[in-house]
């Protein structure tokens, strides 16, 4: 449960049956900025499924209203009691925060599966454009910061309008997860499963993230021109 | 049919129908680089779509003999004439040679649509990694270098081994197009829709194009861990 830098687990030619995802139902999953609107939709989806979700937020408060509009058992609580009761802790606060919300958590997230699923993008007149953090990209800052966690990278690529919408039962989209351990990646993959219509599949390291991440500013130009909420599905798979 | 900078046509809240595409069958299509993995594929998919194809490399004879191998009425031409005989030219060399390739072509490039498909990566023990050059993307590099082309990016994600292979009757995959000018973009679009299984679909200016050319790295890890040839399809759409 410390660190996962062990070289071992992240062999490039695994011979296990890559969909061979472990049983994460009995997990709880924290939400960092789940007031947010991605945070909001992924605990909202996650509820659905089945999950324990805890809505974390700056303010108790806030948490605690967004759990309760929520409802399905989702709780609320300020980001460090989120952190600390979670065992996966997805991380979906504005990019403009992102730094400074993970060092304040850097203990409460001890050990702990982080899921980094911030976008760091800039908006001007021509739409969206990538911001490349000097560390690379969100989630190898996340993993910069929280050198004692289990720092994995998913969730990009959700519709916050498909993911509120109630009356959409099925999301037709895959969740690239990005990480340096397999074991931590597969339990990431395996909660992007419980979502009906979504496949977690693993899509590379870390160092890897940017352009996942930044990907979000095509699908933002593709939404534009075809008036959609354009998700990502991966073929001949 | 020179610069292509004019900002009225790429306004971004669009009323013309985004499906509606010109026809293309009637364009020369060029491809430089023709004699690699990816530029051989694209050019036996776009043949066997009933396009006519150059092929061009630095020697006009291997060119040729590339040319006589796929059949299809497809031709061979060193770069330079394979540039001047072609409306649209499709760049597929290798990164190292990118810069050095359209340098050496800026003439005979003047007026033509240039469609960038390199993707800059390097590979070491881990795998693959994006590698960021100096103008942000291998196709800004190309519209730096090329100021009197129309330059376009497309083509990044197809799997060299299902073009090539014969049996391969269609490839499902969308092509993601990227550019400054509308109308540019809607014929590589068009031309992406002559393969079939491939939707030829609007992604963003130029300067979100980095991300869309090393997202390769990701699908290098997902074809390797998964056993597969992934491709991408934008859902919702």
């Amino acid at each position: 449960m410390t660190s996962s830098s062990s070289a071992s687990s992240s062999s490039p030619a695994p011979k296990k049956d890559p969909w061979d995802l472990p049983d994460v139902s009995g997990l709880t999953v924290g939400v960092l900025g789940g007031t947010g609107d991605q945070g909001r939709g992924l605990a909202y989806r996650l509820a659905r499924a089945g999950q324990a979700v805890i809505i974390g937020s700056r303010a108790a408060e806030r948490a605690q209203q967004a759990a309760d509009e929520l409802g399905m058992g989702v709780e609320g609580a300020d980001n460090a009691e989120c952190a600390r009761r979670s065992d996966i802790v997805i991380v979906a606060v504005p990019w403009d925060g992102h730094a400074r919300t993970l060092e304040a958590l850097r203990e409460e997230l001890r050990g702990k599966l982080v899921v980094d699923c911030v976008n760091p993008l800039g908006f001007d007149k021509k739409g969206a454009y990538a911001i490349r953090p000097e560390e690379g990209s969100a989630a190898q800052q996340a993993a910069a910061l929280l050198p004692d966690s289990r720092v994995t990278a998913a969730f990009h690529h959700l519709s916050a309008v498909l993911l509120a919408d109630p009356e959409t039962e099925k999301i037709d989209t895959d969740v690239m997860v990005l990480g340096e351990v397999r074991e931590d990646c597969a339990i990431v993959q395996a909660l992007a499963g419980r979502i009906p219509g979504m496949r977690g599949i693993f899509a590379g390291r870390l160092r890897n993230a940017h352009q996942i991440e930044s990907l979000v500013a095509n699908l933002v130009s593709v939404n534009r021109r075809y008036k959609v909420h354009a998700g990502i599905r991966l073929t001949d798979m």
